[in-house]
């Protein structure tokens, strides 16, 4: 295939790859073309435990004779994983399908999912690799930094007025912000592993931490429900319902982090309070934000970061509207909803 | 006419004039229909120095015989003024076109511009008024509000980052917002008839507060240039650069509108520091808001609101998107823009 054509396979992969869900695993796109470069068919994840991109393109296959299956190419912004996970390994798919030739953007090098371009090889599939490499590696960079860094991703979520308050000066704090910001953050609670709290939002707000829909029903899906902190908490805080919690005695979210992962748990929402939400993003350990804001003023009251060692504006922590949701800033009610991902190292904000 | 034909012209009337620019002067929309209730004609207010409603729809009015104007009907949201301002009087202009009817929505109560309805009915229009009057008061509540006390309609420009802050521990705040933004603010800048900053922001700054365009050239309309406080600001301030200046010394916001009202100025920005958009905050003495946010966080320094005297959450000054604006959230380069006003009087938040 035209090099020309491949690279036009990858960029529509890529645009395919953003609209997907960030999360436990990354966004991938796929894109099926023949020879001439025409597309037979697309894919994209769309979060954990659906097909991923390859199988979701080869699904959406039609019909093809093996000649034509040989000549053909998928075209895929991640290496093909190796690995039986919720859903078989799309090295395995690709090489039943007949499918004679890969191009991906950019290696997995997961220890477990990596090494599907060496089982593609040895089954005789023609395998390149780098097209649009810095595209892909970009696309998610934190994905790969926490996968690096054998943590989960992380989700922080930020409830605050205008100028950036989450208490009154009284210390009251429910509720500010709307309903429908609060059924969107529990939209998302129902799609990470866990959720962690500070022991000070225990005794502050004892929230029961679940995830229910605009009915105040449970979803089927209930993240497992994890506090930080020295302290002891009630006997009878409303999180201990069932068995599905548990503490970490430690301020260190590295600890905390390491606690989810020994879980098996790869995606965790960072609820809250100030103190948890200070000591993530002080330790870069913060992979995405949504931000929700009430229209009002406090003016005293807590405030919902506190010190990150940052003495001066050029140093400031640097985050960008996420640039593969197309509503990155939405209007929740009353609210406002903002989606920040940090900004990749190397490109400068200020 | 039937009530439902003039109640549907008077909410035509009333979308129209959301279409303006808040400022000087209020948002006015009218309708000019038939008896049938067809439109004939379509106007609204598009912003100090333009023409009003009334005159923007009469001038879109095509060739008519005196008795179909008779016959016709001017459906305004407020009370055709009577006054001759930048523009000629509207009680006028309806009388020149032969206009037989008027309803208006709301009356007007300006001691100057008001009791066009009685020049009206002197020369025989037949006029009505109360159709709609809860929506068209709530669509300028704030404008009436400034124009019973009085006082200029003020608009207040925060700049800061995720976090509320508009400086970093060691002061610097030189651009928290992108060049997008700071553009934004400049044409604002360009349409009112004053700026107030504090003493404060003139020591940290030194700001020109003149309204430049893309290139930093001077737009044809540079606002008047108020610094608030008690500190002699030093004698080579850059916004001494004219004459088109003065200081007014004091910390009451009352005193400052006061002395912009009596220079014949009906529309100020209020562009900073902290102390500013406290002290107008806390007096209840903002009509709009601009908030300009960068998508960092500081984790320390100043906020851009300071104490309001708020002890409980349900104490909070209350905003809302501006409902006039169709885009009242967006995204200015790599910065969010929100566009607020206070929450009118007796609807609920919290």
């Amino acid at each position: 295939m035209e090099a020309s054509r491949s690279t036009a396979a990858m960029r529509l992969s890529l645009e395919l790859a953003r609209r997907g869900t960030r999360g436990a695993n990354p966004l991938v796109g796929a894109v099926i073309v023949d020879a001439e470069g025409t597309i037979l068919a697309t894919g994209h994840h769309r979060g954990a435990g659906t097909p991923h991109a390859e199988a979701d393109a080869l699904n959406r296959l039609g019909p093809i004779d093996p000649a034509a299956a040989r000549a053909a190419t998928m075209v895929v912004t991640l290496e093909p994983c190796n690995h039986t996970g919720r859903t078989g390994p799309c090295s395995r798919a690709i090489i039943d399908a007949g499918i004679g030739n890969v191009i991906f953007a950019v290696t997995d090098g997961g220890t477990d999912s990596g090494g599907g371009a060496a089982t593609l090889r040895a089954a005789g599939v023609e395998v390149s690799q780098g097209l649009l490499e810095t595209e892909a590696t970009e696309l998610n960079h934190r994905w790969f930094a926490a996968r690096a860094a054998q943590r989960p991703f992380t989700t922080l979520h930020l409830a605050q007025t205008l100028d950036g308050r989450i208490a009154a000066a009284d210390g009251t704090s429910q509720w500010i912000t709307s309903p429908r910001s609060l059924l969107h953050a529990h939209e998302v609670r129902a799609r990470v592993g866990a959720i962690v709290v500070g022991t000070g939002t225990v005794f502050a707000d004892n929230p029961r931490l679940n995830a229910r829909n605009e009915h105040g029903e449970p979803f089927e899906h209930q993240p497992r429900r994890i506090v930080m902190g020295l302290r002891d908490i009630p006997a009878d805080a409303a999180l201990k319902a069932d068995g599905n919690w548990e503490q970490v005695r430690t301020r260190d979210p590295h600890q905390v982090l390491a606690l989810v992962a020994s879980r098996g748990i790869d995606h965790v929402l960072l609820e809250g309070g100030a103190s948890i939400a200070t000591a993530f993003l002080a330790a870069d350990l913060v992979d995405e934000i949504f931000l929700y804001q009430a229209p009002i003023f406090l003016g005293a009251g807590r405030g919902s970061v506190g010190e990150l060692g940052i003495a001066t504006l050029s140093a400031a922590r640097a985050f960008r509207l996420d640039p593969v949701d197309g509503e990155a800033v939405r209007i929740l009610g009353p609210d406002t909803l903002t989606h920040l991902e940090p900004m990749p190292s190397g490109t400068g904000t200020l």
